[in-house]
């Protein structure tokens, strides 16, 4: 059996196998040595996944039965971080419960799990999604700076865990035009948004060990197909 | 747990999730109600498929156990259609049989299996390939004429299995400039070949009764989740 690497989050997870998707480009690297599973819920939040672990991960639940996931990616955050006291309150937790809820969700001893922080808010392109009649109090649902605290907050978890993270929120911020070129409507990514996702999670694979290069196929590859007897490439 | 839909292919189906590839669609497509499960092998041909379909589907083969695939896309005879006088002689099988293999590989009673007949074959493009001194016949390796023996073959074992075909030779042909507007190599798809194999498999889906409307989804989606009292969405 190959091995599976899920993809657990919010909507930033769900529509990762659009188009030029993180979770696409994953599947696409990993084509013939193990399967991204895609776990993404739109809208969700920490406390929520919480909730429904046990039906994400009905089989891999049972600790040590063998059938761990090789990776989880766990990447929450951006309801977690939605006001409390703005217009998508019912989705936002707080920053304790946050931290407390990705430590318990990072529960499998041989699985290699990988936080990824909230993306930055660019908070303009926030309040243009909908006109003054279905906002009048004109402040975006989410700032910058909450996302920033619940993303400190995600790496703090990964440093108390010794996991690997990858900090969205500050890696973005770091290419002055951000807001335009890495995020579609100032939250979700755009091609060059889904693009650093996947390239830093391949990253922190590599680290912990997993790629290309260690990871065995489970069949042979053309080019290494005898053309003279190629069925010797099936004996057992 | 969520139903699974394999795709079992040469390529054409191996490189699917690359983007906007036929395969990473499917699974946006599906993303809250069925894995997408990739299992393209680049370069083969039914034969070889007949060799590894124990390892291909280890717990799938155990017909009537309960874990049968949801439905499975077989896309072969790209290879299997290679002329056996030319370059890629050893990837050649005869057309019968490539045949009787199709018959073998449907082989789960309650799994909705789609059948793919290989594309059309842009010939000059297939050679523009390589040069002279890589192939001194001149001859590509492939024709659009075999290629469209061994796509009628598969209608014919689609009509005598009764089981869903996308005849993607003929359907591509429709077009007066399939060969650039759909092959990349010749061969191979450009993103408008992949929307047309995406849109045909979706629409064989829907056929035999799945569809988004049909399958359900494993968690509450957020507009049906109340925004006084979220929880109550996730009580048994």
């Amino acid at each position: 059996m190959r091995p599976k690497i899920y993809l657990f989050g919010d909507s930033i997870t769900e529509e990762s196998f659009s188009d030029g998707g993180w979770g696409a480009s994953l599947a696409n690297h990993f084509a013939r040595t193990a399967d991204v599973v895609l776990r993404g819920y739109s809208g969700y939040n920490t406390r929520w996944a919480m909730k429904v672990m046990e039906k994400v991960f009905p089989a891999e639940m049972n600790v040590g039965g063998g059938r761990s996931p090789l990776a989880v990616t766990v990447f929450y955050g951006a309801n977690d971080a939605c006001l409390p006291d703005r217009s998508s309150a019912f989705q936002h937790v707080p920053i304790d419960e946050y931290k407390q809820n990705l430590h318990a969700i990072k529960r499998w001893p041989s699985t290699h799990v990988i936080l990824i922080t909230p993306p930055p808010i660019d908070e303009v392109a926030r309040l243009l999604r909908h006109s003054f009649d279905e906002n009048p109090s004109n402040l975006p649902e989410r700032t910058n700076e909450a996302a920033g605290n619940y993303a400190k907050a995600c790496v703090a978890v990964a440093g108390e865990c010794r996991v690997p993270v990858v900090d969205l929120w500050t890696r973005m911020q770091q290419f002055p035009y951000w807001g335009k070129t890495y995020l579609r409507d100032g939250l979700h990514l755009t091609l060059g948004g889904n693009k650093i996702v996947f390239e830093e999670v391949i990253g922190k694979l590599h680290e912990v060990g997993l790629s290309l290069e260690t990871l065995p196929a489970d069949l042979p590859f053309i080019n290494t197909i005898d053309h003279m007897n190629p069925l010797n490439a099936f004996k057992e």
